[in-house]
């Protein structure tokens, strides 16, 4: 699966900004890729691309509308799909990545097998992963990791990926969870896999490569959530990482969705990483940990990650506040 | 999903005992569920059940066909399929663990809607499973972990559950893997669970229970399998095992299908599965070691369990030489 570029962008009637943080994500993480922005009468949500009807867009050029607006309550209105199938005929692909699946309406299947386009439905895999081998590959590999659910992951994979680039360093954003797709264009919903492929989709979407080439592979979940620590447990063992970088909230009171469960301590979660991703390189190494401070005024920030990094003994950075450079800066002794 | 009982095991063209293990695996440890078998011309294996007909079968009571071997090539033959139309006539669901599917032979499907029958295919899921709340549940649950894959995990759980009913202890086998479901008539194959949903497949066949109920649940795969490691993670945070059995093959040279990767030592793999398994139960303990010695003489079987056994200070018996007596003895001081 790769979805075609450019992008229009759909907003529909998102509510709010937070409604349409999928295409903000997009037009943030990859604006090379956006050509504009549809929004319907009632939206409350702009990314600051230019407003465009779909003839509008096809002619600068857009390959595929991406849905990047969560819809109310999981139903895809009939306003949506008069527009969606105005897309299709005018040429563009669909992708989404809402837990109701384009290819389950039947007029989007009807329109687009009539125009030969196609419905991308992200979250869900439509590829068959092979069982992972487990065999090492070439290429280098950083792996986000989380003390819980909801942390960071994503936002920091980017920034380093990002920062990598801006460094001359041969990088590639690896997705792993549908928002991530929709941004790279590729990817796998690594918890919408069948459970004995999960390390082996991991495999396939960060294959071998040069070996002074790093992917970036966004993670999902945390060990220490006992809902979905099988599929950390798989993208951990499939992603062979050479390089592991901590993700973390440090007001979340418990674990995401879980009241009984605290959130692991850092060095003990960091340990426990370790001793996971070694079954498949035992030369795994944390570089840093990524805190998203978004609760914490400056100062009390500042002095969270002050005092962590005295703990742990590396860099400990808010990529929105300061970046992601002092992590990247300890990538160059691994290389 | 619940098959009905009692079944007519179908053993089929088995070329030699080995294609008929599932069937074997049924008259062993249910042989209260089993009215017959059903061999084709060229049958070598023999569960040693009486032969019956589809008819006599019926007449007998037989109210599920299961079929109970591994078919060639992964191919179900006219010769079968003419079988199980029968048997769908004759008023008997069909059951099956094999990957291609019952459902997908448009001649059987068609069948059993005009007669109102069931066609099971044990390996994939129908249900909708929950996302894992963690919740501590009441009861008791034993779960069989392992070094590897495919060392003795169904084995050792179904003997268990055999000693503790011949104790009079309120026990339940919970199946995890096709084989296991055909012999207990329930459970999930946690291996072809969406990723997401592991852990909430467990906590799904595995409810709340009488304080001192347990549920015996069999295991797949291993923490230090670096294909399936986490199906194993998933299943054991799902289970919020009580009490945990390891198993193990001793002559085993390499972990199954990974020639790179060594099996892990006895200690460290109790110690990653204890830490792994007290997310969701801090009180879990190992109640012993389940070794399957088929490849070793007596002498070697006998020598081998007690220098593991005087090492780890923990029952080491293997459940086909000696039963599993001392294991269960050791049950009733966490009771």
């Amino acid at each position: 699966m790769e979805l075609k570029k450019p992008y229009l962008l759909f907003l529909g009637d998102a509510a709010d900004a937070l409604a349409a943080k999928v295409a903000q994500g997009i037009k943030t993480w990859r604006p090379e890729y956006c050509v504009g922005q549809f929004r319907l009468e009632n939206c409350n949500a702009d990314c600051g691309l230019s407003d465009m009807t779909i003839q509008e867009a096809v002619a600068a050029g857009a390959k595929t509308l991406v849905i990047g607006v969560a819809n109310r309550g999981g139903i895809i209105s009939d306003e949506w799909i008069n527009i969606l199938v105005e897309a299709l005929e005018a040429g563009m692909d669909l992708a989404s990545g809402l837990h109701n699946k384009l290819t389950d309406i039947p007029a989007l299947v009807e329109c687009a097998e009539k125009n030969g386009r196609s419905l991308f439905d992200v979250r869900y895999p439509t590829q068959a992963y092979p069982v992972a081998n487990g065999k090492k590959r070439a290429g280098k590999r950083l792996l986000t990791v989380g003390t819980d659910c909801s942390v960071g992951k994503m936002y920091t994979s980017l920034a380093i990926e990002k920062e990598m680039h801006a460094r001359g360093i041969d990088a590639d954003f690896r997705a792993t969870g549908q928002t991530g797709i929709l941004i790279s264009g590729n990817g796998v919903s690594a918890d919408c896999v069948v459970a004995d492929f999960i390390s082996g989709a991991i495999e396939t979407i960060s294959p071998e490569n040069k070996p002074d080439h790093w992917d970036v592979i966004e993670g999902q979940g945390s060990l220490f959530h006992a809902s979905f620590a099988g599929v950390t447990t798989g993208l951990i063992h499939g992603s062979q990482a050479d390089a592991l970088v901590l993700c973390h909230e440090p007001t979340r009171q418990h674990m995401r969705g879980l009241p009984e469960y605290a959130l692991p301590e850092i060095d003990v979660c960091m340990e426990t990483n370790l001793a996971t991703a070694r079954l498949t390189n035992p030369d795994v190494q944390f570089v840093g940990v990524s805190v998203n401070t978004s609760a914490l005024d400056e100062d009390a920030a500042m002095s969270y990650m002050a005092r962590l990094e005295e703990q742990i003994g590396l860099p400990v950075i808010d990529p929105f506040r300061q970046g992601v450079g002092r992590i990247v800066d300890r990538l160059a002794a691994l290389s």
